[in-house]
């Protein structure tokens, strides 16, 4: 049943070569590394330099190498990699949620065309296999939502911050120093990483297809230490989360954004660079999954499950793109918000349906109250340039 | 892809009326009812009483069905039935773990020869789909160890107990009550209903039969006050762990038991008849799957993805009996444990390598201590007669 693999790898940095550590003491599958596509060869590796190579056509012009792993960061490049690997009949696995969330599903084309497997795993939440348990096993029509938290470095953040009192710089700092977070942290901060695997989610929970530029996303980068005491003043923690979720009917809502979380939230439990994922299906009510986010081995690993299943000639069958006919995605959702400001001339920006709370004070201001999404993603640009912090309230 | 499946359920009770409602409520599977077969057709069931049937047969010789929905408590019969159904060429779906975890193996041989597919997600951990991830995504050989609370009825009595200072026979005859736990408890709280899971877990986890006789197993019905105040003192809570792990290199072991578990570890947080299972291995470290372990509508949307399942072609592929030529259960294995004992003379049937602590006193007397646990499984028919309590220390 289990066929010979012969891997070319794109990119040696830290999945790659936890990928490489990992496949050597796997002795139970028949996989071998064939050749490594690296941009400078002449850096010191672990790694026999014979299997080292900088032109990419090594690897997608071999015909004997059948499956390619693409483990870099640059999502476009990635994008062309994949595009030309597919067509070339290799079978891919990928870690790049970024390239996955803005070309995913001309990708799947491609791949049907070309009777090739195309997957992703590790692109999201590193070792939980979230995608893989949407395809196969919530593979009905129950699901009501798949809520988080998929990013490690920004739950690293916030965990120094609610656990150990810490601050946002220091913390931020920390993060960077452990390798937690990039020197630019904005994809992690800035909740664009947990919108790009959010996306993914939405494809296997619920067969929809959204461009990245749809979704309302903020981060936390301008958390205060007035935010932090008032969550916990209020019994919160502040948790990065992303959720994608059936409303009104036959509409889903994809949603990155800071939310207080409850004690007997399972993700009030997630600390540090973990992640933990909720699955709230009819039935089956709420379902738990944690496990690490990132990391070289872990990260490795769950690229290591995707080849292994190459082996077994597995693909994702994409069922919730029959399933379901008529989702559709949607920003008309009320959500309730925590939103605080320093300049009261911000506030007109906002078109608050209700508003439960208030406080206009010399330190900080804020208003709790309800407004609308669709509302709220249109004033999107203009908030990342204010003295602003939202957060939400709701269910998990 | 997808096929149009024709059901025929054995048993209408809690499952199999689950299963009927969730069928109803899912409206993307092509699948219908065809008949059920219950022991007493005069009984009053949401249900229209033109499907149902006391004749097996009316199922087994039905060419129009292709899907057996084996629902039904009595081990024995349902063993009959699964067989029957697989020689007539028909799917199978099983929640049945006692028939499983004494006939796996030849069921398993008879699904390859008649080309069927046989499933039992429901059969471990209710709604949790714990074999499907073993099967499909832990499917290399990194796995070290499964372990849990697969046993929603006697972690409802321990919770009681250690969160709200219940009674054992006080919390016992509230599960009871509740529907939890049987009139007839033994299964649930004698460590069995975990016993027959465990065995699935080795199966999928590791490839390895063990035939439930030869694993050790207790439970919690001699749990006293006394047992909890010391846990309690020493900062943990009691839970009753299942665990199949690797040991000794190329071995593995199959123990359920009390076990001391502490604040840090996954199994702390379940509570109430929910399950949780940690599942460890090289790179990934520990992840964690919690939720809904018994019930009519966990278990039914279990049984549900597994007919799902069917209906895109899907079998187990028992990747672990491929994998692993060489591994061997074991009972020689060092454990600590707490043995809480009334009359002295009972000592000596234990052979304790190394003892850390021991307290004889008016009101009761313990000993904790090293053993092996291949010489705790030679007394174990005596064990039962006696008024002792076994907990063991060790890893999540």
């Amino acid at each position: 049943m289990s066929k010979k693999l012969k891997i070319g790898i794109f990119g040696y940095g830290v999945v790659g070569s936890g990928l490489a550590h990992v496949l050597k003491n796997s002795k139970g599958l028949d996989a071998s590394i064939v050749k490594v596509c690296v941009k400078n060869a002449e850096k010191e590796r672990d790694l026999d330099s014979k299997l080292l190579t900088t032109n990419p056509d090594d690897i997608l012009n071999d015909p004997e190498i059948n499956v390619v792993a693409e483990l870099i960061d640059d999502a476009e490049a990635a994008y062309g990699i994949v595009k030309k690997a597919l067509q070339k009949g290799k079978h891919i696995v990928s870690a790049n949620k970024k390239m996955l969330a803005y070309h995913v599903e001309e990708l799947i084309q491609l791949q049907w065309q070309h009777n090739v497997s195309l997957l992703y795993e590790a692109s999201a939440c590193g070792s939980i296999p979230i995608i893989r348990n949407l395809e196969e096993y919530y593979d009905n029509d129950l699901l009501q939502s798949v809520s988080g938290i998929l990013n490690g470095s920004s739950n690293y953040i916030l965990t120094k911050i609610f656990n150990e009192n810490s601050d946002y710089q220091i913390a931020l700092k920390e993060a960077q120093d452990l390798g937690y977070a990039e020197s630019d942290p904005t994809s992690d901060v800035g909740g664009f990483d947990t919108l790009y695997k959010l996306i993914l989610l939405g494809v296997h929970g619920f067969g929809l297809f959204v461009h990245p530029d749809e979704v309302f996303n903020c981060g936390i980068s301008n958390l205060s230490t007035h935010d932090i005491q008032l969550a916990s003043q209020k019994g919160y923690k502040i948790r990065l989360i992303g959720k994608v979720s059936k409303v009104n009917g036959n509409q889903v809502n994809l949603l990155v954004a800071p939310k207080f979380v409850k004690p007997n939230e399972h993700a009030y439990t997630v600390d540090s660079h973990y992640n933990g994922v909720v699955i709230q299906g009819n039935f089956y009510d709420n379902q738990f999954m944690y496990g690490k986010g990132a990391g070289a081995h872990p990260t490795g690993s769950a690229v290591l499950s995707d080849i292994t299943a190459l082996a077994y000639d597995y693909k994702y069958e994409y069922k919730k793109l029959k399933y379901y006919g008529g989702l559709q995605f949607t920003n008309n959702m009320d959500v309730e918000i925590y939103l605080r400001y320093s300049d009261k001339k911000d506030l007109s920006l906002f078109n608050f349906k209700e508003i439960s709370e208030s406080l206009t004070g010399k330190e900080f201001n804020y208003i709790i109250g309800t407004l609308n999404l669709s509302e709220l993603i249109k004033i999107r640009e203009q908030l990342l340039e204010k003295d602003i912090f939202l957060a939400y309230f709701g269910e998990e």
